[in-house]
């Protein structure tokens, strides 16, 4: 990495530019908070790309983090860019050719919208500590009146990160009517402890320095910037992760650069805290910052999980979200909270936990962006696909516009008769999904509700894109996202003997479903037999490249290894399906013998 | 947990009683420091528990973090708590019956050593901004001379965690004769960047705040009490873990406790911060965070790893490295290249990552106490036996008063057939060591270099009792610690079957030995064979309650299998043989049925 890329950052550079394309709505007051308290009028300062379609379903509404603003991307080649040019724009992830995408500053902000810093029409002088304290739902509300100003019911999607993940969530669960699909990245049901410890120090920074006044500085000569520069730094070190902060400095730990700042700036990432704080305090209000924070610190979709599932349980959207491996400040376990709610609550839910080494700030960089660039971008085109299931003409304009039709693929021989065992409308989870193939089948045979559990990111894309719900799970952790009998079935099909806990697995398949349908290589096959006759390990592995030292396949069993499994505990054996891959036909003779592939329908 | 428990603190809490134990060594000046400036003079505050042996050959010193002081330990029943009273003291695991424990307040400190809020002698007055920058090399050289001073050539042991581990590192590197074993907790080379970050903001923090007078605040009526405590609020958060944050504050989150404060107090992290705080700047001087931030923060040693090598490389002791789960502040990875120098080095080490959710406090605190006290108290005890090697009356007599001897018990099969195939002298790394049998046998015979990886904590706690070299590491990862032939065997002994990489493993083995010896379950011996014409699959872990679905194992093989892998891989089997465990006796004739635990010795 170049040494001048240490001074990048993510904010949004705004001049001149772009604000010409700000655009300002005003809606008059008293305008009642969730508090109780009023604001006299209500700016929301925004920006609009693409075009509204005349049925009005392609509209797409990004909430923006902490420090951002309306500029989410630049409207032209001559334009400022904007904070998420990576994912908006024409031809790209979000596709401005097709949605018509909107992008407002929060309120409570200083980007345009109302906030402290704004000129109270009571008063004619800047609200400062008369500026009432808000709340999520009080910025969401706020966004609402745009949309509704806009003409807008229904919106087809939300997207938003970090505090614009937390909107989203809010909108999802109060306004379910209100949006076809929410995507939310990087963020989770509050902040955790830690999260909120940064804050109130951040904050105790601010309302300590001397030239706050108890919030009316804007009067005088000088503000509390350094209390507001000091809070922006501790809030770097958090959008970031330890191994980002090694690679970006390491190489030049003890170099300070020399720059214009009463901070310390011996190492470099002190020259660049400082160079990023007092960048902030240029263009951001220590108010703001107070307002925001406290708004965000505040938000609690639900104090325990069955608060959490009550909450989700109201939304009635297709859900996305994203976590990065690496983001302490919203960590992936707290996204797990959000989907074990949302999928108790028997909602349409997808879920990736991106690898990603860039902390909290991976879903505004790069690197990440084609994973949930293109988890977004799959995830908006099947919403609008099925915005309108009845008209079919506009669903294949559709599937074509947005690319190559799915080529016809060579079908894995079990899937035919695992098929053939699961009931017409069925619920169906599906452990180990892989590229969604067994999905996609049941899928067009039309199935109430179909869910795929898939370890492997690039996988999970795939099932994305063919508009299933997936998520990127670890079966051994075992099933806890999932309520008793929320499937009539539970699908392992040649999964079993790839996983540890088979123990754990096989009791969590018995209580998210009635039954569970197992399918495995038997090892008592005659092939296996004659190669340990002749010597040598049974290779199970359908890839004959794998042999014993690098196959996925950790189980050995054969149909009565199963059998007495099942017997021991007390599963009840209701269907069995013995196959001879080869030729795909189903053995009825000594099939502990004749058949290299078993499938069983189990349950208690 | 009670709520009055969320005010506690690790802090060391003294009074009158203690300081009563106090000594004061005053050594005159000029002493010349790193920087090549001087000191006017030098105290140093130190307390000392139990009895300096005749042959002084039973020093513990031990080294504080960063806010603590020389009370280690209560000196009896009526003495104020010691920071460390869970580790030193008499019978505990640091058994101060049994060693002359010495813990002194660091150079640059405020609590009786040198520092800043010193009466400087040339001037009467606070040192101030006076006092001289300091390094980790100066704190370390000014406890050399107390030790020096109290005539003791050879300390038995240092220990230290947090900055005490950097000074333990330090002393080991750079006065290498002076210490017979180290114990470093918590501890890395240097500070992440994002642990230095933090460390930057603190300090931004303090002289920021407009009474901190560029550090010449003594002689005000208000010092930077309120940088000072920000400083500490964030340090703390560094201290605890995300769990143990949200484990401590979550069911209360929203209730701030009313305490006298002008922090926030909103929620209950906050009220604890803003406690913490304020507490905090009662007993410590802005101007020693200052120092001894900056001296953390500078402390490296060794740049990259051909340098950490090098440093490693000087010191004669032998070390043990203990690292915590959920340390954030000093993360695993950062023992893990202490770890690999050393090791390239060809230093004797063991290290233990202990599994906890407290964070970098995990080593002050009782949960973990019986794993890194344990550990501690082992190595002490084998540390002494090791000390006069010609001593057999002494090593008698320590080995029985520290505990029972060890009793005789039944060992594997393979294992005396593998000692047979070892020639003495040589140098045995030991993967999968599990209790340490197959070393202790080694041991016993007098080999040179014993080493041992294992994953388990309490395994590698056994290894450690019986004065072992450990690592506790996951061969899967591969065995980068390692230099290229650095032994002359590797032994993999009843363990290949259980991993998951096999391929890289058996690379690594034969990159950091000469050559390895392989030791598995043979899947073609006829009771295996029998079982899988019976239809059932072949039950080889010797466990016998495990099966299929349980058994550790996951690959399967043949002595055939073996043999076609290493020609594939291009490795030579120099020896093979062939055991039936039950017998214990070496199979001479058709050994791919006869056997079913097969040795081999491999190379290049």
């Amino acid at each position: 990495m170049e040494s001048n890329d240490l001074f990048d950052s993510s904010d949004s550079v705004r001049s001149g530019k772009a604000l010409a394309h700000v655009k300002t709505a005003v809606f008059p007051g008293p305008i009642k908070l969730s508090t109780g308290r009023f604001l006299p009028e209500l700016k929301i300062a925004y920006e609009t790309y693409g075009e509204l379609d005349p049925q009005k379903d392609n509209a797409v509404l990004i909430f923006h983090a902490l420090s951002g603003d309306s500029h989410v991307a630049a409207h032209d080649a001559n334009d400022d860019p904007g904070w998420w040019d990576l994912l908006v724009g024409p031809g790209k992830y979000v596709d401005t050719n097709r949605y018509f995408v909107i992008c407002a500053n929060v309120l409570g902000g200083c980007r345009g919208t109302t906030g402290p810093d704004s000129i109270n029409p009571e008063t004619g002088k800047e609200y400062g500590v008369d500026f009432p304290p808000i709340t999520v739902a009080d910025i969401v509300d706020s966004q609402r009146m745009l949309v509704e100003s806009l003409g807008i019911e229904r919106l087809l999607a939300i997207i938003g990160g970090s505090l614009g993940g937390l909107m989203a969530l809010d909108w999802g669960t109060r306004y379910p009517d209100g949006v076809a699909g929410i995507v939310a990245i990087a963020t989770g049901p509050r902040m955790t402890t830690q999260a909120l410890a940064f804050d109130i120090v951040a904050r105790n920074a601010i309302m300590s320095d001397p030239h706050f006044y108890g919030g009316e500085y804007y009067n005088k000569e000088v503000g509390p910037a350094t209390g507001l520069a000091i809070a922006r730094m501790l809030g770097h070190i958090t959008y970031l992760s330890q191994e980002s902060m090694n690679r970006k400095f390491n190489a030049n730990r003890n170099v300070g650069r020399k720059i214009d700042t009463s901070f310390e700036t011996k190492f470099s990432v002190g020259s660049y805290l400082a160079y990023q704080g007092g960048k902030f305090v240029e263009r951001f209000d220590a108010n703001s910052y107070l307002a925001l924070t406290l708004a965000l610190d505040a938000f609690d979709l639900g104090e325990d999980r069955d608060r959490l599932v009550a909450a989700m349980r109201r939304s009635m959207c297709r859900w996305l979200f994203v976590s990065f491996s690496s983001d302490w400040l919203f960590p992936a376990f707290q996204a797990r909270e959000l989907i074990d709610a949302a999928v108790a609550g028997d909602k349409r839910v997808s879920y990736c936990n991106i690898e990603s080494y860039s902390g909290h700030d991976a879903f505004l960089l790069e690197n990440e962006a084609p994973v949930y660039g293109g988890l977004t971008s799959s995830f908006l085109h099947n919403l609008s696909l099925d915005w309108r299931p009845e008209d079919a003409e506009r669903r294949q304009a559709l599937t074509e516009s947005y690319g190559k039709p799915a080529s016809p693929k060579k079908t894995r021989v079990d899937y035919d008769r695992i098929l053939e065992l699961i009931p017409p409308k069925t619920k169906i989870l599906d452990l180990g999904c892989g590229k969604g193939e067994l999905l996609a089948r049941l899928k067009e045979r039309g199935h109430e509700r179909l869910v795929g559990v898939e370890i492997e990111e690039r996988l999970v894309l795939k099932c994305v894109e063919k508009g299933l719900d997936v998520l990127q799970l670890d079966v051994n952790d075992g099933l806890k996202s999932f309520s008793d009998h929320q499937f009539d079935f539970v699908v392992l099909s040649k999964t079993m003997q790839t996983i540890k806990n088979v123990e754990v697995v096989l009791e969590e398949m018995l209580r998210v479903g009635t039954r569970a349908i197992v399918s495995f290589p038997n090892l008592g096959y005659k092939a296996y037999r004659k190669q340990l006759e002749q010597g040598r390990a049974p290779q199970t592995d359908p890839r004959k490249n794998r042999k014993w030292y690098n196959s996925s396949d950790v189980r050995f069993l054969t149909i009565a290894d199963f059998e007495e499994f099942c017997k021991e505990k007390g599963y009840r054996i209701f269907k069995e399906v013995a196959l001879e891959s080869e030729t795909g036909v189903i053995v009825e003779e000594n099939a502990a013998i004749n058949s290299d592939v078993f499938i069983a329908v189990i349950g208690r």
